[in-house]
C-alpha cells in the first residue's frame, strides 16, 4: 500500500489549508506553546472570546432549564425542518422586530449552527463565477476562510482607529463593480469594540442602496454594549437596501458552545425573494447538517424567559472590565488603544515598536508572550491589521489584572528604554 | 433599488440547486403535495428514516439524562476544541475498537455533526482538481449533493438486486482512474436494506488496496442487524486499506435530532497521517461549525450507559416490521421486494410497471401516493433507481399495516387488471 503512496498527496488543497487565518487556528497553536514551555505560570487565555472559560459569565438558569426540559419532553429527538422548528423561527422574528420599526414573520428566520454556519451558508448561496464580496479590515477573519473556500473574491474596507473605528466610507464605493455581492459589516465591533452611530450606519446602508449590493449585518453582539452608543440594528434600514442580519445566542447568553445561531432576512419589499436568494438558502439548508432540534425547541422558553437582570449583571462586568483595561493599558508604554471598548467583547491594540527590540511583529509578540507569561492574545495579522494585538475581556477582572502586570513586565524586559 | 434588480439574480448557483436530489427535498415537496390535498386521512410517512416520528422508538432514559447532566453543570458552554472534546473520542474510540482487531486511539476520531457534517468534511477534503469517487448506487444522495458542491466527480458502481444487493465487484475496478480518491460503501445499507458478509467486504477492500485508493465505510447503521448476516465493521480490514469509518447515535440511539456524529480514521499503518489527509481534516475543521459542546461531553455516558436490553427491544421491533413489510409487499402485484430487509431501517420496493396504467414513474407514483392515500414513499430515483421507491420501515407496526393496506387500494386503482 505504502509504495503507492503518490496517489495519497492531499496536501495540495489549498481552500482547505486556508484555515491558517482562523481565530480558532493561532489560538491552538498559541496552546501548543504554552503547553511545551512546562508551567510556569496560569495560563490566562485573552484570545479567543470564550466568557464561559471564566465561572464569572454563567448562563441564564432559563435558559439551561429549557434546554433540559426539550431534550426530557422525547418530543424534539426527530429531524428538525429543513429551515428550523416554526416556533424558535417565531420567537427570533418577534425578538429582532422589537428593534424594528416593522415586524419580521417567521419566514424571514433561519436556524443556523452558530453564527459560524450562518456565514458559511451566506456566502456559499452568494458565491458565483467572478463575485466578489466587500469586508471590514480590521474583521472576523472567518469571513475570509469561507470566501476562500466557495471562490468568492474578497476586497476590504478599512476602519479607522482614529475615527473610532468608523468605516472608511470614503473608499468603500471605489472598491465594488458589477460582480460585488454584498458588503459586511459587524456590529457591535468584533475585533474593535467600538458601537455605530444609527448615523454611520444610515450612510453605510446608502452607500449600498446605490451600488445596488446587500448588507451583511453580524451582529451576533446585539445589544452587548456599555458605553454612549446604543445599538441599532441594520436591519432599520431595510427600506433603503436589504439586509441580512447574522445573530446568536452565543455572547449574550454565554452559550458559544450550544452553537446556536440565525439568519434573518430583513427585507420589506421582499427582494430577496424575486431574485432567488431565499429560494438558495433554502435548497442550501437542505443539503447542510442542522442545529440539533431540542436546541431549536428551547429558542423561545430561552429568549422569553431569561431575565434582564442578567443583561444588565453582564453588561456590568464587561463595562468594569473595558475601565480596567484602558487604565491598565494607559500605563503600559510599548501599547496604544485609540478608543476605549464601548460594545462587544474585545478591544484592539497597537504595539509601538519604536518602543521595544527583538521582537519582529504582532506574531511574534504574541508567541513570546504566550511562551514567557502563559498569557495569550490574538495577533492583530488574524484580524487583518499586521503589529495591533486582539484582546479579549470578557474575563475575570483579577485575571485581566494579573494578566495586564504579565503584560507589563514582558514589555519592560523587551523595552529599548534602560 | 427595485429597478436595479439585474444585480440580484442567484438563480445561478446551481451547486446549490444541487439540493433537489436530497431526501429532505423531496419529502418537503411531498408534504406539500399531502397539504394542499385537505386532510382526508392521518398522514403516514415511509419516506425518511426517522425512527422518533413514533412513540414506540424512543431514546434510552440515560441518553437524556446524560444530555440534561452536561447542559446542566455549566461545564461545557464554552466552545469546543478544534477536533472535538477528548473524553468524547476517547469513548467512540474504545466503543469502535470492541468490534476490531487492535485498538483506535482519540487521536482518529473527529466529532461531527451527524453523519451529514461527516460525509461533507470527508469530501471536501478529499476533493482536489479533477478527482472522483466512486459511489454506490442506490445510495444515499448526500453523497451526490456534497460532491457536487465540492466540484468531486461522482462514479456509481451498481448494487445487485438479484445478488442481495451486493457490489458489482466486477465492474468496480473498470470505473477507477489516478484521479480517483476513493470508494464509499453503506454498511448496513442506506436504502437496500441488506448487511454485506464478511467476505464481500473483504473483497471490496482488496480491490481498493489493489486501486490504491481509501474506502469510506458508512456506518451510521452500525449494529442495526436483525436478520442472518452478522455487522462486521470495514475498520476490520484496515490493514490491508485504509479507512475512514462514518458513524452517529442518531440511528442506533434513536436520536436523528441530536446530529451527534464521527469520522474514525481506521489506518493502523498511518496512511491518512503521512499523506496529509489528517492534518487537512483539522484544518478545515477549524473553520466548520461544531457539534454542541454539552452534547460532546455526554457522548461518554451516552455510550457507556445505555443498556442492551434498549439496543435488543429495537432490534425486535424492526425485525418484526420487516417480516410484516415482507408478507404485505407480496400480496400487492405491482410491488416487488427482490430481498428481506436484514439491517438499517428501509428497503428497495420495485414498482411493476406492466401491472399499472396511468402512473408514468416512481415520482408520478409517489406524488399520487401522498395525495391520493396521505402515505409518503421515497421515490428511487433520489437514491438513484428510477422506478423503485424505498421504504422505511422504523414506524408503528399498526401505522405499518394501516399504510400497506393504503398502498394496496391505490395499486388495486391504478391496475391494470379489471
Amino acid at each position: 500500500m505504502e509504495n503507492r503512496s503518490e496517489k495519497w498527496n492531499f496536501e495540495e488543497n489549498k481552500k482547505v489549508n486556508a484555515s491558517s487565518v482562523s481565530v480558532r487556528g493561532v489560538y491552538n497553536r498559541l496552546m501548543e506553546r504554552v503547553k511545551n514551555n512546562g508551567d510556569k505560570k496560569p495560563l490566562i487565555s485573552l484570545c479567543r472570546v470564550d466568557p464561559t472559560d471564566h465561572p464569572l459569565f454563567r448562563t441564564s438558569l432559563e435558559a439551561s432549564d429549557a434546554v433540559a426540559t426539550a431534550v426530557h419532553s422525547y418530543n424534539f429527538n426527530c429531524y428538525p425542518p429543513t429551515v428550523g422548528l416554526p416556533q424558535a423561527k417565531r420567537a427570533i422574528a418577534n425578538h429582532l422586530s422589537a428593534d424594528l420599526p416593522y415586524q419580521l414573520s417567521p419566514e424571514n428566520v433561519f436556524l443556523t449552527i452558530g453564527g459560524t454556519q450562518a456565514i458559511n451558508i451566506i456566502l456559499t448561496v452568494l458565491a458565483r463565477p467572478g463575485a466578489n464580496i466587500l469586508l471590514p479590515r480590521p474583521g472576523y477573519p472567518h469571513y475570509e476562510s469561507r470566501a476562500s473556500c466557495c471562490h468568492l473574491e474578497v476586497r476590504h474596507f478599512d476602519l479607522l482607529p482614529e475615527r473610532g473605528w468608523e468605516v472608511d466610507l470614503d473608499s468603500l464605493e471605489a472598491l465594488a463593480d458589477d460582480n460585488t455581492v454584498a458588503m459586511v459589516l459587524i456590529n457591535p465591533s468584533n475585533p474593535c469594540g467600538n458601537v455605530f452611530t444609527y448615523q454611520h450606519l444610515k450612510r453605510f446602508a446608502e452607500i449600498a442602496r446605490k451600488l445596488g449590493i446587500a448588507v451583511i449585518s453580524d451582529e451576533v453582539y446585539a445589544h452587548v454594549t456599555y458605553g454612549s452608543n446604543p445599538f441599532v440594528p441594520m436591519g432599520v434600514f431595510s427600506p433603503i437596501v436589504p439586509v441580512i442580519t447574522i445573530g446568536s445566542l452565543s455572547k449574550r447568553w454565554l452559550v458559544p458552545g450550544w452553537r446556536t445561531g440565525w439568519i434573518a432576512t430583513c427585507d420589506p419589499h421582499g427582494i430577496f425573494h424575486k431574485t432567488g436568494l431565499v429560494k438558495n438558502i433554502i435548497n442550501y439548508l437542505e443539503i447542510t447538517t442542522d442545529l440539533p432540534t431540542f436546541l431549536q425547541a428551547a429558542i423561545p422558553e430561552i429568549i422569553g424567559k431569561t431575565k434582564d437582570d442578567f443583561f444588565l449583571k453582564n453588561l456590568n462586568i464587561l463595562r468594569e472590565t473595558a475601565n480596567i483595561f484602558y487604565d491598565l493599558c494607559k500605563e503600559i508604554p510599548c501599547l496604544t488603544c485609540p478608543n476605549k471598548p464601548e460594545g462587544a467583547m474585545s478591544v484592539l491594540v497597537k504595539i509601538n515598536f519604536s518602543e521595544i527590540k527583538d521582537i519582529v511583529d504582532d506574531i511574534d509578540f504574541c508567541v513570546k508572550l504566550a511562551e514567557e507569561e502563559s498569557v495569550l492574545l490574538l495577533p492583530g495579522v488574524t484580524v487583518g491589521l499586521k503589529n495591533w494585538v486582539r484582546i479579549s475581556f470578557a474575563v475575570d477582572s483579577s485575571d485581566f489584572v494579573e494578566s495586564f502586570s504579565r503584560i507589563k513586565a514582558f514589555c519592560l524586559r523587551y523595552s529599548k528604554m534602560p
